[in-house]
């Protein structure tokens, strides 16, 4: 398969209908995911008040659930947003940002796992692990020794949903197929949210296709390609993280070349 | 009319007398706008809380309600604030971000314009034309094809307070008056919390100044010279929103030449 | 003394035990702290949840609670995380942002400072001289006249605390020594959050030493030396901003020459 080609058609998709990308999102992350949707040419929007998420999620694309400083009433508006989403049938994307590391966390993540018809889940393996049972979390850092691969079968066998575990090499199961992604950049792991900006691209690669573990792959390269491009010259976290910007809007642009995605 | 020098006068004032400003604000956007608050001389200030939102109106010299994020609790917060600002009689901007979206959001909106002493409402065409009954939104983004002079006469008819619809031309209608911007560049609107930007520098022009309708467009000019100047050599949106802040800061050592209002 | 050696040594305490810093903060920071933290070498963790506080700050290193914007469930929430970190034994450092602004603020920080066993409070002279009854504060800027270590004394005596007054000159008073710490530069002042970043800086080196008052005169210098270099050629704060997190991050590979401290 030509993945290059497959990015730029899915990225040229995003240009031309400009998804509306629904985001119950952290405190964290909120500007950085806003601003990584808009480099990509979709629109984003945070909105988390009970009242108006099921209206939002009704107009969107694509709804993206992270539970990074999750609160009760978080929670509560994601199941309203979750169901409205579910129910117009559009993607929902489930980060569980520190998922093992309390279990407040693990369990939020479960029960919005086990109450919504979750697209996709993305976490790094500590956190994925943590869900089957196997992980380790400090925070919100993966430690331990799972195999990604592992982890993101178990967690594709339990939950019955595209499963991606990113790290060096991503790990995306999906029903019958296994992709692997080996883009990215060590400095992604020197910025805040970036794992956050990745569930994000997920997000809006599934609003313009219904092949959840290809887009789910597509959007992991792609965001990748732009990291390995605004790392060039090695500098220091604070001017990637704006370069990293730079280089997803300059995708519009140029060739998506260098994905390296395979099948395992 | 001298419009530069004008935006200088308000600027060096803004400098001498460091106005506060307290902003109820979204937490997309919150960064920027307390940074840029800052580059303009000013002293941000973000609270919420219901038992401090009066005390700190009080001691501002302007208030921004900002309802990017809202939620029931924040418009309680709001009201108790704008109340107090209006027993002060401090300058009150309100940006209804996303209305139209949203029911919540688009009457949120109109109970702060009715029960809260307003200065200058600012919104994109489909916000503000949402709450004249006439506008289009895709979650924070305006659609349809109103036109923005109509929009702002219309708001400015209906609720009695000078207003401001952003654009390629911005239009602030007070009483007697229209004035048009044309300044700005393209790259605003790649970068998110721009109109947020936009609406906190009206609240720090509106604390030096009390003809808000004029002190609204020399705000805008002022911040999108600054604009213009950071987009000098086309960078992408993350270099763009850092040099912005730079640009924004070095107004006071600069001539602010470059000002394009007029009125109609 | 050789502080130079010390923070080194302490920097490469944070790279190789990499502490959890969990942090209760405010939303206009939250991102800034997250990224200075993963710079330092130390992971962050913001949670809130009253659900979770405790068991996360149980797997801390250290707990850092910021007023910044604060609200009763969010000072109920840091009662909680604090307890659970005195059980545990690790430091608390607490940052009174705009104490003095509004009573809800200044109260807050009183009733942390009485019911928890904070072991480090960080403050501009204004918030710290509000707290023993002298200071005088706009929003969250210091006005009036205090002399800092005057201020930093008596909040010494008061209660009991390693206090950090921090501004042109630091002043770091604990049991028996005063540390004065002569570096950084204007453009943290230009810049939101700076102080609120030095009180994360604080809890990560004191996570990795018992001696409050040195590990705090240590952190200030040490990101004051980094805000030196990220100051060269005078860039606009939004750069600048960047560039603050570049050079924390570049402090592992360089020797931290330059540190100003001095007893007194």
């Amino acid at each position: 398969m030509d993945y290059s080609a497959l990015a730029r058609e899915s990225l040229d998709r995003v240009a031309a209908s400009k998804p509306l990308v629904h985001q119950i999102t952290n405190i964290v992350v909120a500007n950085d995911s806003a601003n990584l949707t808009l480099g990509f040419g979709a629109l984003p929007v945070m909105a988390y008040a009970p009242q108006e998420v099921a209206e939002m999620a009704a107009i969107a694309q694509a709804l993206v659930l992270n539970i990074g400083t999750l609160s009760e009433e978080e929670i509560a508006a994601m199941l309203i947003a979750g169901r409205a989403a579910g129910e117009k049938g559009i993607p929902i994307i489930l980060d569980p940002v520190g998922a093992g590391a309390t279990r407040f966390r693990t369990e939020s993540a479960l029960r919005l796992l086990r109450e919504l018809p979750i697209t996709v889940l993305r976490g790094n393996r500590g956190e994925i692990g943590t869900l089957v049972g196997s992980g380790e979390v400090r925070g919100v850092e993966a430690t331990g020794s799972e195999d990604p691969r592992q982890v993101a079968a178990a967690a594709h066998a339990a939950f019955g949903v595209t499963v991606a575990v990113t790290g060096p090499t991503d790990v995306v199961v999906g029903k019958g197929v296994t992709y692997l992604v080996s883009n990215g950049t060590p400095l992604l792991g020197a910025i805040t949210g970036s794992g956050c900006m990745a569930t994000a691209a997920i997000g809006i690669f599934n609003a313009v296709g219904a092949d959840a573990a290809l887009q789910t792959a597509l959007a992991l390269a792609t965001y990748e390609v732009a990291a390995e491009r605004a790392a060039v010259g090695d500098p220091g976290p604070g001017t990637f993280r704006a370069r990293l910007l730079d280089e997803v809007a300059a995708l519009h642009a140029t060739d998506i070349d260098g994905v390296r995605i395979t099948t395992a």
